[in-house]
This record gives C-alpha cells, structure tokens and sequence, in this order.
C-alpha cells in the first residue's frame, strides 16, 4: 500500500522510528534518511509543553524546525497524559470533556488537553499525520473502565474530526487524521469501537492501549478481533509495537501496516543491540566477554556502524566509557534492524510468498 | 610544511581535535573526515587505564580500534598523570625515575608511569607521532620547581628516546617521537630546553607546560624565547593551543605548526558555540533570546550543522531538553570552525600574504 502526505508517498508496511522531542534521540535527520526512514514519529504531548506547538508552529511547522524533509507523524498524547503524568507525580485526572495533567518536566504546572485542543496543537506542530486524543485504557483496566474509555474515545473522535475538518477545509492533499479503536481485551468492545471508527471514513485507521506492543501474540489476537471490520483500502497503524525484530513479523503477518516503538533506540541506549544470530534477538554490549571482541557488530547488517566496521569490542569500550559516540552508533544499528526487517518481509524477491 | 606519518601526510599549519579516549566525544571518524581533521589526538593516560593499552594493541592498534585511518598523535600522560590525580584524588607523586598515581576513574587503583612505560604503552596504541613522557610543570611553579622539571624532562627523553628507537629500529617509516620543551616562565630554562631537546634530532618538537594555551599573548612571547633555536624544517607543536579561532591565527603567527584543544568540543557541549559575528567569539545557545531565533547558526560556517540549516532556535530547544543530537551538532560546528580558520589563514588565494 501507498500512503499519499504533504511530503511525500510511504510505501507499506513501515516501521517508525520515535523522535518524541522532535529528534529521534541521538540521530540526524542525514542519519535516518541513511538507515531508510520513510516517515518519522514526534509527540504532541512533550512538544506541546516543550518547546511548544506554537513556537514550532512559529518556525514553519516541524519539518523546517529538525530539517527532515520527509513524513511525520504526531501521536496526539492521549497515551502520554495518563502514562507519564501517573508515573511521575500522580496527577493526571480525566473526565468526559478532556484530560488535566502535570508537566511531567516540571512536575508543577498544571495543563489541560481536550481533543479540541489536542487537535489544534497537532496543526500547529504541522504532521503530515495525525492521531485523534483518545482514552488510552492500561493493561489491567477491567471492564467497567474499558466501556467508558471505548465511549469516550468515539465522542472524542467526533470532536477531533470537526477541528481538523475545519483546519484542511481549503487544502485537498493535506494533513490525515487517523481514529484511534481501544476496547483493551475485551472482543466486542474492540469491534464496537473498529466499526465506529471505521464509519467515520477517515484516511487511517489505528489501534491503541496498552493491549497493543507489549506481547506480540496479544496484539496478534487483538488484531485479529477487528480484522475482517478494516478497510482494505486503508492503512492500519498498531501503535506501539516493535520491541524485538519478530515482532514486527508478527504483527506484519496479523494485517497491520504502520507500527512505531520507542524500544529499538532505548534498548541500544542501554547496552542492549539487536543481533540475528543471539537467541534473544539481542546482545548485551555491556557484558565483558566482549572487550576483546574483535568481530563486526553484527556481520548480517547493513547499518552505518556495521559497514564501517566498529567491533563489538570497541562499542563495549564507548558504552562502558559512557562516550556520546556509543548511542549514536548503537541506534543506527537498532533502527535499521527493524527497518530492514521489514523491507526483507515486503520484498518480493527476497520473500516471494508475499 | 608537510609531515610524513605512516598514515598519511599531514599539511601544516594544523589543527587536531581531542579523541581522548579514542573518540572525539560524540563524533564518528566520518563526521571528522567530513570537517576536515587530517589528524586526531588521543590519551596514552586515558587509554593506558581504560580499556588499556595492551588492549588496544590485540585490536591491531587505536586506528583499527577506532575505524580511523588518518594519523593519530598520542600525548604521553605527562600532562594528565599531574593534572587528574591532583584535581581529583590529590594522588601523584613524582620522583626522578617516575609518577605514581591513582586512575581517576575509580580513584583506588595505584599505577605508575615511568618514561620506559609511557613510550612503551604509546607504541602498542599504534599512534603515527608520539610524545616523550615529560614533567609538566603548573602555572605558578617557581624557579626551583620550574629547574626540577626541566631536568627531569631532559632525562627522561633520553629514556623515552631509548625504547621509541628499539621499538623502529627496523621501521624506515616508523613512528615518530617529539620531544618537549618545558621552562615555565623563565626565558633561561627555556632556551636551555630549547637547545637540549633539539639536539636530540628528533622528528617534531613540542612546546608544553601550563604556560601555553592558556592566554593567547603569554603562549606567543614563551615561543618567540625559544624559537630562533627551533629547526626550521621540523614541525613545532604548540600543546594545548586552541581555546578560541583567534588563538590560532595568533599560534600560527608565532611559529606553530600544530595544535590541539580539548576547548571546541567541551564548550561545545556547554552550550558554548563559535559565532563569527560575535564579539566574544561566541554565543551560548542556553540563552533564552534564542528561543525564537530562525537564522542558521552561523552564515559564513560551511559545516554540517550549518549547512543542513539547523537553526538557533532549534539548537536552544535540544540542548535545553539535553538531546544527545545536540552534543554532536554542537561539537561539529566548533570543531569545523578551528579547522576552518586555520585553513583560511594557510589558503594562499584567502591569505594572498601568507
């Protein structure tokens, strides 16, 4: 499938790289566009408390603010509200109008995100895609939450698309948004929420909560749940999923196109990399069977780090070092990992079945 | 003047970025290639300890350790066993054979250095030029002290020259080793100095000691004492120099070939970034005044930073949200800036009086 933005095609099934605070951590916009980066994720949440939607908006959008000429993608911080804000202060308390939060930086002043004003800061940012303020239930929400996150989240969407519509009324090929179905574990929920959403004829449809990411047979049957009441038409984003390189297999195979996950750049920043002959998917560079180590990271790979040769005893001495180098070269590597798994399941030549 | 290494020939005058620990802190080898370094620096004190010389050696040297394959200059130690172990632990303590101290990193463990051990160590790295093991002596040392140091820097270059020439003895294009003048701020001691180390005959000779690199105007009054002794065909290093460009255009003038400073990149990474048209030399990125701020960095800088176009404003909001993108961003402009302008002064079409 061919996704048609502002700034340019993506070709389907994509994985997206994280850059939350309008940088994917550690890495240029040269380096992404290196790895295969199609389109890039940033967060309304933390760009709309730092450095604000408005100064962004101020610089010309968000792609002439990180120089990245390619797609991006907003998540509109319904997830990040509840998460972070519960997290680190406990204060985050939502009712049917809208979410009221503590900055997660400062941990004092007091915000207040309604998908009205949700939206407008997504347009403000200026994503070629964005995602609808949803009630994002937790992974042990029981049922009685889950009806009231499902019910909200549509009343929610209504009020998105009405700001959004409003904003692209004049601009034919503009900015997507995207619906967003929750229902956690429960079926019918879940398919309550698919065909809700999908009635609302939008140019993407997501699924959400924390059902979503973690576990990738979970997210498989949770897919599978809603599958058959999708577009075909259309494509179907799994936020949040993408830990291990299988993952993204998995969650191919179950009928999603789009996926993002913060894991491959925060698992490289602790130590951990991708490996395609480790039973775990993953080394652990830190580990000091590796000081001598004079091997290629990993002689499978085609990133940046791996082709110019770095050794995995050289990374073990920048990461024990705590040398800055060691996160750059250990995230190129994770990303493209992911970002070639996926152009090894959707090339046709390399897997004919497809 | 051109030097010959076994990695290549440096054109001088130059200007080599600090790698201490065998990286230049947040750049790849790509990174300095592409702002021009022809030659890099790095640690025999760092890396004697961590991840030990011996080590580095099993890798085939710091250039196949590190994937850089321009030369490398290693200083000797001498500097750092003083400096470090003073400013950390108050551990060193220096005889005529040799000084003990304690590692920085984990302030326990003794070691020594001795100028049979410092050569030694800088052979297994690998570097193309390395430095005699010397008795760096502080800003204010008094004339006794200053004698002290100076004797025993006279000494012990004839130990260092001692293994330096087992070490080659069959090697035409071997390693070279530079000898340094100490002599604090006495003219007496370092005209003595002068004389005895370039009597030596020694492929490069270095100027050190606190006294250089710290003021610009004391740095070329301590050359011009010595430098009517100094061979005109050997390259003068001037150890340390290089906190702002106008300290090289006033080195250079001076009489130095080469020269180093771990400034660009450690201010750099405060936030402290070079500016052309600031009369400080300049800006601090952290100011609030940049927050709006959508000019490029620098208009007349031609490094990646500058030419990607990344603004001030984006450059304030990473380094205020401590985005690892920022350091490297940061630490290429600086770096780019020093090499630049000592390009500009040695381009005979710029500097049609050179």
């Amino acid at each position: 499938m061919f996704i048609k933005t502002p700034h340019g095609i993506i070709k389907t099934p994509v994985f997206m790289p994280v850059g939350t605070a309008a940088t994917v951590k550690s890495l240029s916009p040269t380096d992404l566009i290196d790895l295969g980066a199609q389109i890039i994720l940033a967060n309304n949440y933390h760009l709309f408390l730092h450095p604000g939607s408005e100064t962004i908006k101020q610089f010309g959008g968000i792609h002439s603010f990180m120089r990245w000429p390619k797609p991006i993608l907003t998540d509109s911080g319904g997830f990040q509200v509840q998460s972070l804000s519960k997290d680190i202060i406990a204060m985050c308390k939502i009712d049917d109008d809208g979410v009221t939060f503590r900055s997660h930086l400062d941990g004092g002043t007091l915000h207040r995100f309604t998908p009205e004003i949700a939206t407008a800061s997504q347009m403000d940012i200026g994503a070629d895609i964005i995602m609808a303020f949803d009630d994002s239930v937790s992974e042990n929400a029981d049922r009685k939450r889950t009806e009231i996150a499902v019910k909200r989240t549509h009343s929610w969407l209504l009020r998105c698309i009405k700001v959004w519509k409003k904003s692209i009324s004049h601009k034919p090929h503009a900015v997507s948004l995207f619906g967003i179905i929750q229902g956690g574990t429960f079926p019918d929920l879940l398919r309550e929420s698919a065909k809700f959403v999908v009635s609302q004829n939008l140019p993407g449809v997501a699924i959400g909560g924390a059902v979503i990411g973690r576990d990738p047979k979970q997210t498989a049957e949770t897919i599978s749940v809603v599958r058959d009441l999708l577009p075909k038409d259309k494509p179907l984003y799994a936020m949040g999923v993408g830990v291990r390189p299988s993952d993204l297999v998995s969650v191919i195979k179950a009928g999603a196109d789009m996926f993002d996950c913060v894991a491959p750049t925060r698992l490289a920043r602790t130590g951990l990399l991708y490996h395609s002959e480790s039973k775990n998917e993953r080394i652990d560079i830190s580990q000091s069977k590796f000081k001598l180590d004079k091997q290629v990271l990993d002689l499978d790979c085609d990133c940046h780090t791996c082709r110019q040769g770095f050794s995995r005893g050289y990374l073990h001495h920048l990461y024990k070092s705590k040398e800055l180098l060691y996160y750059r070269l250990a995230s190129i590597h994770n990303l493209r990992t992911m970002i070639r798994t996926v152009e090894t399941i959707s090339d046709p030549v390399k897997n004919p079945g497809t």
